[in-house]
């Protein structure tokens, strides 16, 4: 017998009353049931059916696949929870969003899908049919056919379901700024025990209940992971009441004791649903009603959420050749792995299909019945048809405002220190203040500490538990999202795009690899994306990485890292951007086109401390449009004439050295042309048949010249520039300097020393690498190397910098 | 007043009496303040002052830093942690471990060493005196001094204190099989938002009460992080006492109330620091005196755990410039900021520092008074000198039982198929049998889908809740640690190594970009580690990453991600390994290897499914002692002379396709000369001066021809290998194939073919890079290339490889 009880005492006599009460007559009850029927039977013919989809025909061994892939084991209780959303959903018109957690869910939300009727409208080739049905279960795990987890391919989702543990933020992110919608989230309780779900449950504490919507979380304990029994499953059930408590919910359990009265099963989850959408409801109304409702932690609401606790591979065999599989582990896979081969087998898998009396479901062509297709909501209001799934349908362009009044002036090259971080903050401050319900700015408790304060001024950072006098800027909404976890920072930031809002994770730069791959995971679904006519362009993913590896005078080693970039570049070409704005005028340029884009993922490095301007708002647009190009100011070329050696910089402090080892040439070395080339859009370097942003390889070799040595001072590691570059015509002359692992508590000098990007060592490389340079200016050599020498001693002795480079400026 | 609860409904008065009855005397508290105050005079002193240590003098603006670097606020609590558990550690002669959570806790492990003159034991030159107290203080946070987290450099340490989360995962890994070992772990509350944290409460059902040790978690509630309060210090605390009793934990709440009762809050520490340790002992010693002793979730134990709510930044600046600063985020850093040219800020820095009465703490010449000094623990005992902290000295040796009992016999190459990765189990199994104590295997609960189910014959998977009839392999104790988390596989692994023992991580390739950031910490850790002398060497960290990207047909694109390896090599070379043994065994080969080292990041690469053998046993272990060689048998070289092309290939499906690819030439061009390169440690590839393992450039030249074309196959994205070889004479003879990101659910040929690595390809890509070929056998291309056309055809029609490719066998 199922029982259903809350942690205040709800008796199983609530049950019955509460059906009563909301109107649960039998009959829609029964309409759930053939809809999850029909669904467990479209699911577990997508595992085993090549043919004979509609066991017209006793099932012989060559209908089913030869190899059998997929996985069954969370899939019954997926479509279970389904079902019962779409009840909701039509009585209600909830616009409602389903996220499935679990891994390998991919049968189940097809399965909804086509049941809906959006599979067939999406994807023509699968019909509402017989042979469409054929279609469906043919190319499930299929080569060049569809994959085993909920994915771009599948209407209605916005979370694959691979990697897991991203689920439950990717629902709050969906639902922030959207306060019609209710999120319907089924984790998993694999997927439970990872971090960043386990981070995910104080989610809540960042939701306003009047502006935003509501996630219903639905954890799903089936009980067992791949070969383990799960740990919320195997705690004791009070300890699990006091931890889901604990993080801040009413939990509702649903447990299905007996697995075969599956009338109980649906009747404890009806009547569970419904309360916790009536309290959804009551929370919502109270806040939207009275700004001042008391909120929670002060004694004011929980969200209510459901436990469902129910058998693995439900409904499928209870027993294979003597072994338990149903409500076990072994329900995981492929319950039945030798119906080709396995008699026996195979009579179990028709005994099984046949349960769901597949002839009260579909009509003689294969056509879904009407008592089951009414099972489906209206249009829009189908979760896997929601255009909150395909967010780009949804997407508002943002109101960019004009960055050049926040663009500084640079009457000369290099005079002027601005920290870059703090002129994006005030244009960041407009670009909130004109998009209040389009846009949110998240970040690990680094907002302020990047710089971006000045957004502060129009906006606060979204808090519900206790706010202190003492407390700065924290709101019960606003624009900000702050909690220290970059995993939750990036997964509400996925949820928010891919339903078609728009963003910026700022971060520091060594610890967005935190997010490594979660980043892959997006990288991926916008790869897949891209290419599905249906789905509309998203926002782009803005990583905006801050306190960078050559900053780090507080923190250390542990905070250098410049690693994410060298990361992302592994990820599809069309979809990933990088950018190493110089200054304070060029990272106000590239963020307002990183802004206004689609599709990609777009990774923006930017220095904090306040640092030499270079480039006047204009030509500071024009550099930034270029991607690339030479600082004549900088260098000492004679115009018509190639240079005798290329300074090329990419990165703020790089692009400082760079510019003052051109200076220390030109005063040591008059006569000697040296160019010097600065980059912001890093994949110009690449080849333009590998990336189309790729500089083609005439301008390249205009730029770079085919056979004069390249300096390159890099922000990061320097075999990146070597990987990018490895086409062009002269890289055997590329000598890149940048982070080589070295790296400690120290000032920014010495950090650059340490590494080999400091002006005395590119100064030296270039008169090194020049033929001849080194005998006629042997003196010079020296000196640049004594001077080095002394900056090490005095950084070493007084704890700082030697004022001249603190201080240094441009000359002339 | 300060508070003391428990969820039992423990009472303010049992303070009292528990003091009582444990005889902490007045004395005995007094000594720990002392010890407190010595300690955070010393924190204060490392941030502030370079000169007039001691306070002799009146402070002027010249005595304090010109550059004020580091944290103060987390630093008293750690600080008052620390001396309170020197109380326990000298009363009871426990072996205890400190586990420095929270960010910036720098100051107070240093400070908290030199009193237990660990500091200057290792540190001769920070002596024990006023003038050592002088080093002390300027070396913090200073170029070419130490770093303001706890670090390698710090005595005592285990774990770097820089990016937050992993403490507690640490703590555990100490413990394990180490059952006299009690783990003191402080968490910050900032800390704890993190998603590993949140993740590592439950690492107690891991924990086998009778041969482990225990952890004790003291959660730090300071309130705030950098900028905000923090979520557990916020919520109310009625709810905090369910989340940690739903993490299975029975919390004792201390609570600072009055920052200036200090008496109080030492009583009030001591009594529930007592009754936690009392606790843990009657666990212990109910589960060591009977093994059927009740566990967690069966209405046994629960590990006790402390909650120190106390005021960020304690005992120092309660207000500056007429804002509060004790008690909120202000005192995060530095409290007074402007010391040098403020005389209000100097003289509050002067008054903070006497406050702490160092006179009464040290004599006239800067040593630490007797009746403080007698508050450190003897010898060992120290915290910040347990062998515990410094593993290698208590390092013993795995007992490798000989692989060749294990390897498989190779009659002919490439005709016998075998998964390495069961060969694998079956030596992992005799080498867990022979080191019960010593070695642990560490999964997401992958061990078996990773085929390494043999181990199972010797040992079980830990796990303390529920175990019930249908579970497989669980069991109280064992070697095997299973959970859904690659943050907790790593964070307890780490916490192992360091502590001195040994162990494995098997992880899908894809996930272990999970622990990114995890692995970039080691490896930053081990690097610093490596240069300190008095730091001996721990065993290397061993990821063993199966179920790769070339073999997904369950999984599909979300599973494919070759890219660990990319992430990898960009930490220091002198840290870093990587192997792609071909077969099963050279699997066991590079396997013994590893775990035989020590100080190493070792990565190994190795598919699960059967796949063709290539070297019996002794060529096994000569190729792998090589690293890279020359396969005459898959060649069709001619003794003596330079090849016409050379096939390279680096993984198991790569050497698949390249060995196919040089028979499909062999038979297609007969007269063409091919050699066939195998590289096993793809460190190989690099240039000796950058990697210890590079092969010198004579050597890789006569391997790989100074200019023949080089088609590679490598099993990850292609530029890697550009990367590693860029230095080589030939390199730009070399055409690399690999992962190109092109994935989806489908066969391991057709991902293959997907990707440009398929032996047809890699033929052709051969006819068409040796001059004159494609002109002479434009047929024998035509033929590859129709042929690889069908194999993509029927992949899509029948769902699998085709049958001669599937049963392909090296030909004579």
């Amino acid at each position: 017998m199922a029982g259903s009880t809350g942690h205040d005492g709800m008796q199983d006599t609530m049950r019955e009353d509460d059906v009563r009460q909301e109107g649960i007559g039998q009959g829609v009850l029964e309409l759930v049931d053939r809809w999850w029927r029909a669904a467990n039977y479209l699911s577990v013919g997508q595992i085993y059916l090549r043919s004979n989809p509609l066991l017209r025909e006793p099932l012989q061994a060559e209908d089913t696949k030869s190899r059998l892939l997929g996985h069954w084991g969370t899939t019954p209780g997926l479509n279970f929870i389904y079902a019962h959303l779409n009840r909701v959903i039509r009585r209600d018109n909830l616009e409602m969003l389903f996220v499935a957690g679990p891994g390998h869910g991919g049968p189940a939300v097809v399965a909804n899908a086509w049941l809906e009727g959006t599979y067939s409208e999406i994807y023509a080739h699968v019909g509402n049919d017989e042979a469409g049905i054929a279609e469906l279960f043919r190319q499930f795990s299929y080569p060049g056919g569809i994959p085993s987890h909920a994915a771009p391919e599948s209407p209605g989702s916005i979370s694959e379901g691979g990697e897991l543990g991203y689920s439950l933020a990717h629902a709050y992110g969906s639902v922030f700024d959207n306060p019609q919608l209710v999120t319907a989230v089924v984790i998993g309780d694999g997927e439970a025990e990872t971090g960043p779900l386990a981070a995910s449950w104080h989610s809540h504490n960042f939701l306003d209940p009047a502006a935003d919507g509501a996630v219903l979380p639905i954890l799903h304990l089936n009980g067992y992971k791949i070969a383990n029994p799960t740990i919320l499953a195997r705690m004791p059930e009070d300890q699990l009441e006091q931890l889901l408590r604990g993080y801040g919910h009413q939990p509702y359990f649903v447990t299905v004791q007996d697995p075969d009265n599956t009338e109980q099963a649906h009747r404890d989850f009806a009547a569970v649903l419904d309360r916790c959408l009536g309290e959804i409801k009551a929370i919502q109304d109270s806040h939207r009603q009275d700004p001042e409702a008391e909120k929670v932690g002060e004694g004011g609401h929980r969200w209510p959420m459901i436990v469902l606790r129910s058998p693995k591979g439900w409904t499928g065999p209870r027993t294979v050749d003597g072994l338990q599989v149903e409500g076990t582990w072994r329900a995981h896979q492929v319950p039945l792995s030798e119906v080709r081969t396995n008699g026996e087998h195979l009579k179990q898998l028709e005994e099984w299909l046949k349960s769901y009396r597949a002839d009260e479901l579909f009509d003689a062509e294969g056509r879904l019945r009407p008592d089951v297709a009414r099972g489906a909501p209206a249009g829009d209001f189908r979760m896997s048809a929601t255009p909150h799934a395909n967010g780009g349908l949804l997407r508002r362009a943002l109101k960019l405002p004009a960055y050049r009044d926040h663009a500084v002036e640079v009457p000369n090259p290099g005079t002027d220190r601005v920290s870059p971080m703090i002129t994006l903050g005030s244009w960041m401050r407009d670009v909130i203040a004109e998009n209040m319900d389009n846009f949110r700015l998240f970040g690990p408790d680094e907002t302020a500490s990047n710089r971006l304060q000045n957004v502060y001024e129009v906006t606060d950072k979204v808090w519900q538990y206790r706010i202190d006098d003492v407390d700065e800027h924290l709101a019960r909404s606003g624009r900000v999202m702050e909690v220290l976890s970059e995993h939750l920072c990036q997964g509400w930031l996925e949820g928010y795009l891919l339903t078609g809002r728009h963003g910026v994770f700022n971060c520091y730069e060594a610890f967005v690899h935190i997010v490594d791959s979660m980043f892959n995971q997006h990288a991926k679904w916008l790869k897949v994306h891209r290419k599905l006519q249906w789905r509309q362009p998203v926002p782009s993913l803005n990583y905006l990485l801050s306190s960078h590896v050559w900053q780090q005078d507080h923190n250390g080693f542990s905070h250098q890292d410049p690693g994410f970039i060298d990361h992302a570049v592994n990820k599809k070409a069309e979809v990933i951007r990088v950018y190493l704005p110089p200054d304070a005028n060029t990272l106000l340029s590239v963020m307002e086109h990183c802004l206004a884009s689609t599709d990609y993922v777009n990774i923006v490095v930017s220095g904090k401390q306040p640092s030499p301007t270079w480039l006047g708002p204009a030509d500071a647009a024009n550099h930034c449009r270029r991607g690339l190009g030479i600082w004549t100011f900088a260098g000492s070329e004679v115009p018509g004439e190639e240079p005798d050696v290329v300074l090329a910089c990419a990165g703020d402090v790089p692009t400082v050295e760079t510019v003052a080892a051109a200076e220390l040439l030109r005063e040591g070395a008059p006569g000697l042309k040296v160019r010097v080339v600065n980059v912001v859009d890093l994949m110009r370097l690449q080849d333009d048949s590998e990336h189309p942003h790729g500089l083609p390889a005439h301008d390249f070799d205009g730029i770079f010249t085919p056979d004069k040595p390249v300096i390159f001072a890099y922000h990061g590691y320097p075999a990146l520039i070597h990987r990018l570059a490895y086409r062009r015509t002269n890289q055997q002359g590329l000598h890149v300097h940048g982070y080589k692992e070295e790296g400690t508590t120290t000032t920014p000098f010495d950090m650059a020393m340490l590494n080999g990007i400091d002006r005395f060592t590119l100064a030296i490389d270039a008169i090194d690498r020049v033929p001849g340079l080194a005998g006629t200016h042997a003196l010079l050599r020296q000196d640049l190397q004594d001077r080095r020498n002394r900056a090490r001693e005095h950084t070493r002795t007084h704890g700082e910098d030697p004022k001249e480079i603190r201080n240094w400026k441009l000359g002339g």
